[in-house]
């Protein structure tokens, strides 16, 4: 009786400890949300609405913004497994395949960030009137950058994320309106268009990869 | 009959209608929290922990920072109602009283604020994921500045506030851990060693108001 007791008690204060820590989360598999990005020095501005499938590895972001004077506005499904990605024109049907040179990295905490602090957006004085998230910091040797990452304590959602580029700036990214699941499928799949004689195939296209994708 | 029903489903309408629109709101009148102020072209990052008191017009504030290379450190009781700040120094035990030249605004959404866009933080597919928002622009004449408005929908907790003051630029401020009501009321009542003679009484002080209290 008294073992089991102790046992108990020793197993609570266990799992209460992990359940305390914050993890090195992942989010959930299927994501659709907006995110607006500011880039470097403030000159740019760009609004965008995406949809993530981490199962089939595929991304499809629509981009609308400014660029100093000039609007610029992108339509882009990255397959990940085909290693092709495609530039979607609907106005005139086209289509512009290239080649995608990136391996498909989930939306995740990496494994070797350092977890700096976890705190309320809001208040949590009151139901639905604040948010409890962890900000993650740490670098990533491949795209020379330092990283500061806040993600929701549940569902590990995005929020913000500031990537400080060397030589390059910041590029602080506001994620909003997230939805776990994807309401059509279909985002997906390439346009009919984009398999007929109206699709020009880049070859000397950049090479474009997950992080510059979603940015 | 009909009429008391058709009365019910106008009033139904009505009161949907009036739920639905985001209202000018203002904060609950006792809050404490933490904000992270960016000052222009991210010189100086000031972390501020504050205490606000509404009815009786009391606002305190530590604040430590970097300006530069410089370590900044403030401690600052405001009184309103009385026309006074003081500078509080604890580890010499001086006092530094000055005269507070502001009305005291409270922490609300200005009645001529425009309404932009409603959003969530993360996500609302599940509890405790996201965090529903709405952000407000408007211009306030006497500092000179546009501004940019998060608070929560449910409560009125500031979130995010963005200030743009000409020919000085942006001061971004993010609040956090905000709890409704006041852990320790004597925050707003000065030391006793500001009524000793160590007091220094300044007279040539700038004069503060609201807006330069909490940036």
């Amino acid at each position: 009786m008294q073992t089991s007791l102790v046992l108990t008690i020793i197993l609570s204060l266990l799992l209460g400890a992990f359940a305390q820590k914050p993890h090195h989360c992942k989010s959930p598999p299927y994501l659709q949300g907006k995110l607006a990005v500011d880039f470097p020095e403030g000159k740019t501005m760009v609004y965008e609405q995406f949809s993530y499938d981490a199962l089939e590895q595929r991304i499809r972001v629509v981009a609308a913004g400014k660029e100093g004077e000039h609007d610029v506005f992108m339509d882009r499904l990255l397959l990940f497994r085909e290693k092709v990605y495609y530039d979607i024109i609907y106005h005139n049907k086209t289509c512009v395949k290239n080649y995608l040179d990136a391996a498909f990295v989930p939306i995740a905490i990496p494994s070797d960030a350092k977890h700096r602090a976890q705190v309320v957006l809001g208040s949590l004085s009151a139901p639905a009137e604040g948010l409890l998230v962890n900000n993650w910091v740490g670098s990533d040797a491949e795209i020379k950058a330092n990283y500061s990452l806040t993600f929701t304590e549940f569902g590990c959602i995005p929020v913000v994320t500031v990537y400080h580029i060397d030589g390059m700036g910041h590029f602080l990214s506001s994620f909003f309106d997230m939805v776990v699941g994807i309401d059509d499928p279909a985002v997906f799949i390439p346009p009919a268009f984009c398999f007929s004689k109206n699709l020009v195939e880049s070859k000397g296209g950049k090479a474009t990869n997950h992080f510059t994708a979603l940015l």
